[in-house]
């Protein structure tokens, strides 16, 4: 057997076994949810910006494709502006820190914010046409903000500390009709790549089937003209020419350049100088604001459908007098689905924001119709999640800035450190997420059942059934008082 | 060459054939329904419990694949008790024989059955505090029980023959955010696993790729103590540490320890010495209750959501007086669907009980709407089924215990045998399945596009469009003269 | 090193190879949407029949598959009759040229088109009852027709000159249970294969999971008797005996025999000599009717349910006096939608009729909710569509008959040519798609924020804005004098 052909022989047999794993990895996607190990997830990647931070956890994770999910956590520093973008995929964000203002363009919609057509007074900034754009929104600290599947949106952080977001995106949503990968698509500027794991594996793979250098972009052999121009950005308009941007938009050759974007280092978070000039209503109280917004949502669907322009997108769930569930001395959580938040039902998308107290327990509970997706926004503890075998899938502390994924069904439970407390948010893939809680289960099954199931005597199935917190929220020193 | 090599050679080979025909089985998936070949399908794996018999189907069958269905047939002996399990797939029981009491916990509901506070007459065999649980519900031979995903539920045969009944999982339904393999999540007891294909599966996928020996479960390294205590059952409770389980529950550390079921060799179906006692409204009848709660459900959809806690989950579909189509030679056949019972609206399930008489036919007809799935509850036939290129898919004996999957759009045509008539359950994918006959296509068509399509004569077309039944079930020797 | 060795050795190398690019293949579909490119497709397939041709898009084009769809053009010469058939996938046609008449069977419908009873004076032709079925609808150009999944429909060319419709199969339909393979279903005649890819795959793997020759078809040695008659045609009643029609129908056994079509070589369109007869209203101006139909749907929702059976599934969308968008010098766009045709609603599809003038441009924009799919009617012009990334990943002149997948979220732009303008169909998989204009995105937009994310002077955010047409619809020559 000669040199060459056993080289060749490798050769092939490497070629095979790259072929192959790349499908045993597609074998695990169809077998997605078949965990037997669940990691407290960070972030896996980071963009950085002129005037902020984009950290992204790879969509390739287990946990992550069984939830059929991805994540984005953003830092944009004051006077930092988070270019306009829009998703396939419905996303929900909840800001972790400072505030800021949101601005969405829903097709259709007027421009009711208006500056006065014959403001002379400041004339020193402004020689142009009064300014028009839709209604912009406030928010801050403790807010989720949902943003439907296809609508532009920017951020502007007004404040003077850095605004922090994790925002989720539900790629697995009804409303994406394309495949599972996250996409981001900017209308301006250059961002850099936020989910580069899936772009290398598309290179890959290319090279793979065609056999052809890195670098070949689809299409060229086709496209006529401007190759050369083409793809200077990133941003969706730097595919088109500048010339046919010119003629689309009735502008100078100069500004259709500048739509294209090139060689814009600034990112997708970009600083504006002075600060951001929009038409924002002043003298007005943040809390007054609030209180009109809930007003508006508490008449409920038909008048959603009514002014679909003037939407409510945002709600505060942070805040103590907002907790749907509360215990003392163990802690307090509170929801945001489309009850509270009649936008959710389009995005079927809900929310939990918890808060337990020193050595507080959230007993065992699961979630009966969604995945759940949990991230630490302060303190520290540990989460307990036990999937259909009885396995103990995880049984790890948690710290700030992880994200644990809990599937439909699993078994879960949070308790808070001794020495600090544990606040988390929770994502929820169904806009009227249920959660079962153990406790109540028992209380609600016949007691000779429980005394059966578990060889429980009389008196221990009372015990069970009985003693105890009627909540889920538990103060393990606290409980034997309390009842 | 030397025989290392060679042997190493074949080492891969082999290697790569196995993990190659892995993910040929996957390609199978998603061309799954490309069945040149449907096979009557009977229980691939039983797990004997104490007090009964788990038999499951392989869903790994290509024919299951393509309905995206799993199913269980249960066999419950008097005084046995099949423990407390949920599932995130919605399911669809129906009762084949005997009797029993069911009992489901809806999250958020009261326990809305009490014994009185003062009941001193009981104390012999109660020190206890009086027992409330939620409501329970009778059931019997030819009900359809409707299980929501999520929902824990117990049964219990209160009758003196085995309670036998067949569940469709609906693996593929929107209510189910995990993958499409089949999960049940036992609350208590030790219960076997009753899918042992996808099990062995995750096993061998786990060796493959880590080359680990089989054994090693997942994340033990990462968790910090009681490795050794978790995991002796295979309820969700064991896996929380009984110390933790204690602390929550607020219980004595020995009622943890059997809450995490240790050493358990009952199994899913437990025996309940001297009966199971449930506080259950005597002295009625069941014909009575029935009547109660169809009145119940007349009211309709708006009824449902105003009393979810009391929602009725089930619906005898045996009787002959329920039958929707009836031919006093050749069969009855009845329905339930989202119309006869709401709670199917949220399942999008619903069902269809078909009797045939002696050598009945159920003329060729399809289900718009809705994949279907055949199970023989008593007698034997025959059954074709055609697909969209027209071959026979299908065309064999069916008897007892028999499963044919009926994929959406197929054509099938059921015929009772000469000795004994045919009864089977049709479980559908669809809340408000619709069938199509052929015979009722051919009425609705104009003469001359049949006489075209199929090179009749005018004389031919009148034949076909006016002979035989309007109705799609027939007795072929008594045809003639019935026309 | 032996020979025979070497043989075996490359016989299993080969093995593996198929097999893996098999799965290689499969990897792309769960990526599906990962286009570096996208091409314009024209028709892969075609199949003669006696009056008529059909034409289909390989479904496993790349573009294809990540929208989720099949396409089939068909031509049905003057006279000819295409024959009754239903798919698992809702269906959207197109009238291209042409007029005609279609039949759809809902199951449960009336015959309400009869002739009376007593008509003695047709006796020449008729000497059998007199015929009766369901309602007919005439079509013509520019109408879109609305079939939903598993309802059987047949069509006459009553017209002179060639029918031509192109329909689209949405196969990632919800209503569709099976997997994404096109399926069409024949009632009658020898239909050959429309979609042979699919077809071709399935032998293969067959052929290569159990190394058996080819033509061995599933359940044969299962099969008890008939097996040589069985499959000579490839309609649905192909695959029964004409034993059981005959018994099933209560018809002659010549009759049935016709039924199973067997060496029809007319193919699934067939020329109807002398024209086909059917019971419609004579008379009446199409117009009329329309007229009628549109009040009807015009009452909504409720009306559509209570009327099932009186169903309007057609609307015209090509006539200008039905523009929904419209600029004299550039083009006019109208859109059906659930909105204006509610049977939509159960499709989940609705279409968009573009007509641009010489040099006339639709500016980008994309689709909020739907995949699109651009089919050109007539003339020639050019389309950009630019992915998530910024790359161009089509931007090619396009002519008449070339289909071009514009995937949701993908910014799009079109322009007819110099010489003659431009008419396309959109058919959008989304009952209420929306579509978001880069351009009303600026003016809504502060100008701030566009002058940051652009690196704009306020000068050039006020020409952006305020400059250009509202509408999207542009004539670059006149877009200066306009403003």
């Amino acid at each position: 057997m000669s040199k060459p052909f056993l080289s060749l022989l490798s050769l092939s047999l490497l070629l095979f076994t790259s072929t192959c794993l790349a499908t045993s990895s597609e074998f695990d996607r169809l077998n997605q949810c078949r965990l037997d190990n669940i990691n407290a997830l960070e972030p896996d990647h980071r963009v950085e910006s002129e005037a902020g931070l984009t950290e992204t956890w790879n969509p390739n994770h287990p946990e992550l494709r069984c939830a059929g999910v991805s994540l984005i956590r953003r830092t944009i520093d004051p006077n930092g502006l988070h270019l306009p973008s829009y998703s396939p995929s419905p996303q929900l964000i909840y800001i972790i820190q400072g505030k800021g203002v949101i601005g969405l363009t829903l097709p259709g919609c007027p421009q009711t914010y208006e500056e006065p057509r014959s403001s002379q007074s400041r004339q020193g900034s402004r020689q142009q046409q009064p300014d028009s754009h839709q209604k912009i929104r406030r928010f801050r600290k403790g807010d989720i903000i949902a943003i439907p599947s296809g609508i532009p949106y920017w951020t502007y952080n007004n404040g003077d500390e850095p605004l922090v977001a994790i925002s989720l995106l539900d790629t697995s949503n009804i409303a994406n009709q394309l495949d599972s990968t996250p996409r981001v698509f900017y209308l301006g500027g250059n961002p850099e790549v936020e989910f580069p794991e899936t772009q290398e594996e598309q290179q890959e793979r290319h090279q793979q089937r065609h056999s052809l250098p890195v670098g070949r972009r689809g299409g060229q052999h086709q496209q006529e003209e401007e190759s050369e121009e083409q793809k200077d950005g990133n941003s969706v308009l730097s595919g088109f020419s500048s010339e046919f941007l010119a003629q689309t938009f009735n502008t100078e050759e100069d500004t259709a350049k500048r739509l294209r974007s090139p060689r814009d280092k600034r990112n997708q978070i970009v600083r504006v100088e002075g600060g951001l000039r929009i038409i924002n209503p002043e003298g007005q109280q943040e809390e007054e604001e609030e209180e009109e917004e809930k007003q508006r949502s508490e008449q409920g669907r038909n008048g959603l459908e009514e002014t679909i322009c003037s939407l409510k997108i945002h709600e505060n769930i942070a805040q103590p007098a907002r907790a749907d569930l509360y215990n003392p001395r163990a802690g307090r959580i509170s929801t945001a689905n489309s009850l509270t938040l009649p936008i959710l039902r389009y995005l079927r998308l809900s929310a939990e924001y918890v808060r337990l107290y020193r050595n507080g327990i959230y007993a065992p509970h699961w979630n009966i119709n969604a995945n759940s997706l949990l991230y630490v926004i302060r303190g520290e503890g540990r989460v307990r999640i036990v999937n259909s075998q009885g396995n103990a899938v995880f049984d790890n502390k948690v710290r700030k800035g992880q994200l644990v994924v809990v599937p439909q069904n699993f078994v879960v439970a949070e308790q808070a450190g001794e020495e600090e407390g544990l606040e988390y948010l929770v994502f929820k893939t169904n806009d009227r997420a249920a959660v079962s809680h153990v406790q109540q289960v028992f209380r609600a099954t016949p007691a000779d059942v429980l005394a059966n199931a578990f060889g429980l005597r009389q008196r221990q199935v009372t015990e069970l059934k009985l003693s105890g917190n009627r909540g889920p929220l538990v103060h393990p020193q606290s409980q034997s008082q309390s009842n």
